[in-house]
């Protein structure tokens, strides 16, 4: 296989890389108006349940090749990250 | 906002979790298939320079909620999956 074709495969993995950004910050800005919610309901904002049945609701439908325990790592960081948004945001609020 | 709505809300997440789901597994067989022209290359697999390079597009293209800095997190994790997936590939090959 030639270098055009390896820098094909590259420019498709370019394209995936940014519609994975387009949909991580699209959640991102779902888990921030859940902030707001939970923040007015006063409900405790980590929900371990919640995240056990995102992350199996993730295993039930992973077809690879990555396992299981890889797609659990990735998410946990993106989960954490999100939780670290609503934090900011609460202490956004908490400045006003 | 009812609890209703909250679970509408976290219905979309665990949508947009399964559509990450699904690009991050077809990325990471894009980059077998890298990988596997590598091989037959002899090139080596982890390219600082080409990951400084996705990282880059990434921050450019970046709209936020999320920070760049979250972001390059979230990713780099992404690529070292793939490169231990590549790994695992050429531990196999070695097998056969």
């Amino acid at each position: 296989m030639s270098n055009v074709e390896l820098d094909q495969l590259r420019q498709k993995v370019d394209e995936m890389n940014l519609q994975l950004l387009d949909v991580i910050n699209q959640r991102a800005e779902l888990v921030q108006e859940i902030g707001r919610v939970k923040e007015k309901q006063g409900v405790n904002k980590f929900e371990p349940v919640r995240e056990r049945a995102m992350l199996d609701l993730l295993a039930e439908n992973n077809k690879g090749p990555f396992l299981n325990s890889t797609i659990e790592h990735i998410f946990k960081e993106i989960f954490k990250a999100g939780l670290e948004l609503q934090k900011d945001d609460h202490r956004k609020a908490l400045l006003v």
